[in-house]
This record gives C-alpha cells, sequence and structure tokens, in this order.
C-alpha cells in the first residue's frame, strides 16, 4: 500500500479559507467594508485606528476587532474610546488571527449598524500574512524607525498587501531614513501600490488615507 | 482501545531542546558564550551587532549567525563588514529560528577561534521566545518609538529573557514615551532584569552593554 501524506498545512489554510469566504459574505450582506491591518509591534496600528475613527465619527459607524497575544485589551478599549464598537481576540500567545477567530468576533459586532470594520492584527511582520481572514483590503503599516530596509527583509508581508501606510513621518528630520531606498524595495515587491505617508501624532497625510477608506466604505456600500 | 493523543507541539520542542542542549555542549567546549537576540522588526538588533562588534575587536573574536526570513544577507554582511564572522540562515519564511538552524550554522563557524557569539533572530517579538537555542542568554532588544505598553502586550517574550536592551533612547525628545509605564510592565514580568537604555545611533548607554557582555565572555572562557 503506497504511503498516504497528510497535506496538514495545506488543508489547515484550506480550511481557512472557507471560513475566511463565509466571513467575506456576512460583510457584503451587510455592506461593510472591511481591512486587515497589520504591521510590526509598535508600528502604530493601534494609532492609525484612532485617528481613522475619529476621522469618520459621527458620519460613518466604524467597528474593530483587535487581536493581541495576552488577555490584556488595551487596544481595543483605545478604539472604543475613541468610538468604535470594539472586540478584543485574545490569541493566547498565538502569533496571528485566523478567520475563525474572526467568525467568531463577527458574531459580538452590530454587523447591520456598521459601515466600515478595522481588523487589527497580532504585532508581527511575518506570520499573518499567510491567513486569509475574509477582509476586503490587506494593509501593511510600516514605521519610519523601523528603518527603510524592511520590504527586502519581510518580503511576503510587502508582496500581498493592498495598501501601504508609512507612519511617523513626523520622526524624520532625526532618523537616517533612505526613502529611495524603501521605494524601490516596495516597487520591486508590490508595484504601483497605494502609499499613504502620514504621520498619526500629527495628522499629516492623514486626508489622503481617509478618501482611500471612505471610498471603500461606498464599494462595502454597493455589494450590498 | 483508548484513543491515543501525539503531543505533537509538546514532542518538537522537547526535540528541540535536545538539539538546544547539545549546540550548548559545543559552545561550552569551545569558550564560546552565546546570546540570542530577539525584538520586533527594526529595533535595532543589526545595529547593536554592528556597535557591540566594534567595541570589542580585535579584542575580542566574535560571531554572528543571522536568521532571516529571506533569502537577502543584508544583516549579516553589515555583521561580516562590522568584523564579525558571519553566516545567513535563511528560514525561507519561517517566524523564527530554531535549534537545528543553529546547530548547521556552528558547523560553519570556526568556533575555537571565537569568544563571543551572538545570534540574531528573526525580526517578531511572538515566535522566537518558545524556541530553546542553546545560547547561554536571550537578550530583548525593545526601542523607545515602539511605545511603552509592549511588556504589556508581549509578555512571553518579556518574562523569560536574561537581559533587556532598551535602544533609541535618543529619539526619547520627539516620542511620548511613558518610561514609568514601560519599567512598570518589564518589572511585573521580569523583575530585577538587567536593563540598559541606549543608542546605537549615538553611543550613549553602550559602555554598560558592553561591560555586561565582557563578563559574560569571562564566563564562557571558565566552563571550557
Amino acid at each position: 500500500m503506497p504511503v498516504k501524506t497528510v497535506q496538514v498545512t495545506e488543508k489547515i489554510l484550506a480550511s481557512n479559507a472557507s471560513v475566511a469566504e463565509a466571513n467575506r459574505a456576512m460583510l457584503d450582506a451587510a455592506g461593510v467594508f472591511a481591512i486587515n491591518l497589520i504591521s510590526s509591534p509598535g508600528s502604530g496600528k493601534t494609532s492609525l485606528v484612532e485617528a481613522t475613527v475619529r476621522a469618520l465619527t459621527p458620519g460613518f459607524r466604524i467597528g474593530m476587532i483587535n487581536g493581541d497575544t495576552s488577555p490584556a485589551a488595551l487596544d481595543a478599549e483605545r478604539g472604543a474610546k475613541a468610538g468604535a464598537a470594539a472586540v478584543h481576540v485574545n490569541t493566547a500567545g498565538k502569533c496571528h488571527l485566523e478567520a475563525n477567530m474572526i467568525g467568531l468576533a463577527l458574531d459580538s459586532l452590530p454587523l447591520d449598524g456598521l459601515d466600515f470594520l478595522i481588523v487589527e492584527n497580532v504585532g508581527n511582520l511575518v506570520c499573518p500574512s499567510h491567513w486569509a481572514l475574509g477582509t476586503h483590503a490587506t494593509v501593511l503599516i510600516a514605521s519610519t524607525p523601523e528603518g527603510a530596509d524592511k520590504p527586502f527583509k519581510y518580503p511576503a508581508s510587502y508582496r500581498g498587501v493592498d495598501a501601504l501606510v508609512l507612519n511617523k513621518i513626523d520622526l524624520l528630520p532625526y532618523l537616517d531614513f533612505d526613502l529611495n531606498l524603501f521605494t524601490r524595495g516596495v516597487g520591486e515587491l508590490n508595484p504601483g501600490v497605494s502609499t499613504f505617508p502620514l504621520s498619526c501624532r500629527t495628522g499629516e497625510g492623514l486626508d489622503a488615507w481617509i478618501e482611500w477608506i471612505v471610498a471603500g466604505i461606498a464599494r462595502g456600500k454597493d455589494r450590498k
């Protein structure tokens, strides 16, 4: 009898993909535009959530699903304080969110009352990029103090994303950040990706980002 | 017949631990002090390697094993340029180094000619902390732009480390970094851990770090 090989990783990812499709169907039925925010720890995911929620409310109603490796719901609390309906997912040490975690979190959100959902993934530039969640766009946040070489060192995360935020541009005068190197790296991996240099701290550059989100929300309504 | 449960994760970690022990025995036989550097992407692992190698050579002979998710050996090249015997480990997308990768890399290094080995792990604040490598100390690098809340959000990484470097203190005047919050978080998870606030860019605070390394090198010689 031939040896049977079980493709564990492929099967797990295929199962994840089908749950992600179900999540997408729920979001589309409710007319909600959803993004998956990925970045290194400390690049400013939660700061971008806060700035985005403040810019868009009360005109739009926003939900947040926040993934953290610990039981502390610090980031979800910041999102809620800014005005989002926020759910905290404790991954209990796991390094990324998976579609079934999003499915459970969606059950706790008033989807029909939302326009826009931000999923804030675990801070990790390696693992989250392998896992579809059912969102409509994946957004990578880079930050200037991380250095301009990151596209070359974490290509899988840069390759697949639909938009790129370069946060903390207010720190550029105090850093040796080589913008040409960064732009070249991004261009090689993901030519033409929508890119938003901004500072959540000063507000510089936020307008273009907010316009991009508002256009996504309009597409979400059309899908309903 | 009772159902048999295979504890896959436990077995993999146990197997990793035995390879780590073999690595440790090789290092001890050669009298080499070895550290495992972990941090988020862009916290300054390679900058700390460069500054440390420059401060310690030619008095000491230093090796570097650099883990990256991509085939680009940018960081190992920086270590080599600074004066280290450097080996690049391409994890092919894997989010952490494992003991067997270190074992293979040790075969490529002139161990008997070294005093000190720096293992630079994949930039990731979640996964590397689960994997023993056989090094004598694990050092976590935090950096001020990441924000002071990181101990609360990545407790597993802060809990187990033997030393903590707080890098990029030259940026403190331009950030809202709450040092009291950071210190409280570290103190709750890892009371009394040796902590080195420093700037690889300006050199401030490096002396105390170098003293700690030199003491470790002396202990390594005693083990031989």
